[in-house]
């Protein structure tokens, strides 16, 4: 057993998502209630932080340390700008605490672009992997659940980044399932070999070609949630189109559910919604893991709330319980391109 | 009132789709009960259609003219291959009838790329538009619905074809809504001015100094049924990603609902999803518009079943009886790049 699976230490950066420490310090408060061994390092500017840390009563608690930080990043700075002026940013000092070893892991509702780019200048990615990617889960009606990435992390890529993330996803879902040859796919628009981008057209020959993989080919995305695969994989613009399409679908549903059944009729409508959004939703199921790091950084969602927030900080302390290293990463190291 | 506006004549190409003449000849029958003013010129294979159309009895009706044509275009033919050979095949005798003034209006359920191919070959596009794209509603929860283009046709766009898109877009509403000046919005993963693709930012640009076109910004995915915008614009790629998980989403919501609430509480429950489904769904409301081209082409589902495609029928009825000329049209002849 690791130290820190005894006592796991998390910094979480106070500073991110859209209404900052107003969330960030209750949702640490209510995680450190439901996780008895739970250690954070809190990180943000003192002006705002402070107060929200008195009230909260989380300044003289002995599981709790604050690092103040003078500077924050912005959710409308560039990813390049963002690094470049991120000395000093809670976000920054967030992710040099999981380097310098005083955490075990990072959470950040910050800016997601500018979260990748200093989580990858600080941390470095695992040799053999370009570029990390945002990876979640999705509900699939054949199996309990499907891991999807990147969501956002990358919104340009090309083959390589693509068969890249293909081993990361079967490397992490490896480790979360015991699952020994995870089935990947990758998402396009059609389940011919011809059809797509070619950049899609190029990592489906090369996924086609590792026998080290359980790859199956092309999903279209009226499959994302009734598939045989148990990682899909997409460039960032479209893990995030394809994820926030069906969450603005759900939202549609239960807007107008509650509209035209009012009463008896309306409470089994939302529970089978609600038992759906719970697998889909921030609010539920919050915290995407930002794989191919030497370290792990959990991206919680900008609009979270304090249960979802704090769900992240949960679900950062298991993954801080368990390595990274796995077979498929072995592959990476291969001139597979 | 024009001919036509009395009596339609639409040509369908009997081949198209997943089921061919099975499906296609029992919708043929189903529209012209429906509509008592409709003709149709039915084209397909004789082997596959003759015994068909004998069944459902329509080789004797007059409003009904059968046209043999010995090839047909598969679904897996990439379009430029199809296009190359599409000599003598349903698909591209149903757009011809359109070309020479035999027919309206054409509908296919056959092969996307190559319907556009085939279209843009034969009819041309409109002057000033470079690519047709597939167009078709979605609901939207503040108006009634919204127009998503493209959903298909170009997999690959630059900022000219998303901005020629935004003017279609914004014509077909205007058109069939009576709206003066429909807004239109640009779909992409943040509503900051640097988020976003290359060719995504630049069309932002263009469209902003565009004082005809009430253009609102970005969307993101999330909004794409809760939004302010008429029209919603996209490459083929993004639109037809978005559209199928949301597609997927409700299947996955409808299964659920259904194992989980048998008997009494399962009626609201599934009246609830019909609800939004009818509006998403091929089955219930099938049919998108090939926009730009100087011809009516409706592309009918590939999956859809007999009402679904005889609902195409009848909305490529109603097209037909509208001209294509629009104001927006006149920006299109300006240089805008």
């Amino acid at each position: 057993m690791n130290n820190h699976e005894k006592d796991p230490v998390i910094s979480l950066d106070l500073m991110g998502g859209d209404s900052g420490p107003a969330v960030t310090v209750p949702a640490a408060k209510r995680a450190l209630l439901i996780s008895k061994n739970l250690n954070l390092i809190l990180v943000g500017r003192e002006q705002e932080c402070l107060p929200m840390l008195k009230k909260h009563g989380l300044l003289d608690n002995s599981r709790v340390k604050f690092i103040a930080t003078p500077n924050v990043i912005s959710s409308e700075e560039v990813p390049s700008h963002a690094l470049k002026h991120s000395q000093d940013t809670s976000m920054r000092k967030a992710i040099e605490l999981v380097a310098d070893g005083s955490a075990h892991a990072c959470v950040s509702a910050g800016n997601t672009g500018a979260l990748m780019a200093v989580s990858r200048y600080i941390l470095h990615t695992v040799p053999g992997i370009d570029r990390p990617a945002l990876a979640a889960f999705v509900p699939n009606e054949k199996k309990q659940r499907t891991l999807l990435l990147d969501l956002g992390a990358n919104v340009e890529c090309d083959a390589k980044n693509l068969v890249q993330f293909a081993l990361l996803g079967c490397s992490e879902f490896s480790r979360i399932s015991n699952t020994e040859r995870p089935k990947v796919a990758l998402l396009n628009i059609g389940v011919e070999h011809n059809k797509g981008r070619e950049y899609i057209k190029k990592a489906d020959a090369i996924l086609t070609g590792l026998k080290e993989v359980d790859y199956i080919g092309y999903i279209e995305s009226d499959s994302l949630f009734n598939s045989d695969a148990d990682v899909i994989v997409c460039d960032g613009f479209t893990g995030n189109i394809a994820l926030k399409s069906s969450e603005g679908l759900v939202r549609l549903i239960v807007k107008t559910a509650k509209q035209r059944y009012r009463g008896f009729f309306s409470l089994p409508v939302l529970l089978i919604l609600k038992g759906v959004m719970s697998k889909l939703y921030p609010d539920e199921y919050n915290g995407a893991s930002l794989l191919g790091l030497q370290g792990v950084v959990i991206k919680s969602h900008g609009s979270a709330k304090i249960k979802a927030t704090a769900n992240a900080i949960i679900r950062a302390q298991y993954e801080a319980r368990i390595g990274l290293s796995d077979r498929f990463l072995e592959l990476l190291g291969k001139n597979l391109f």
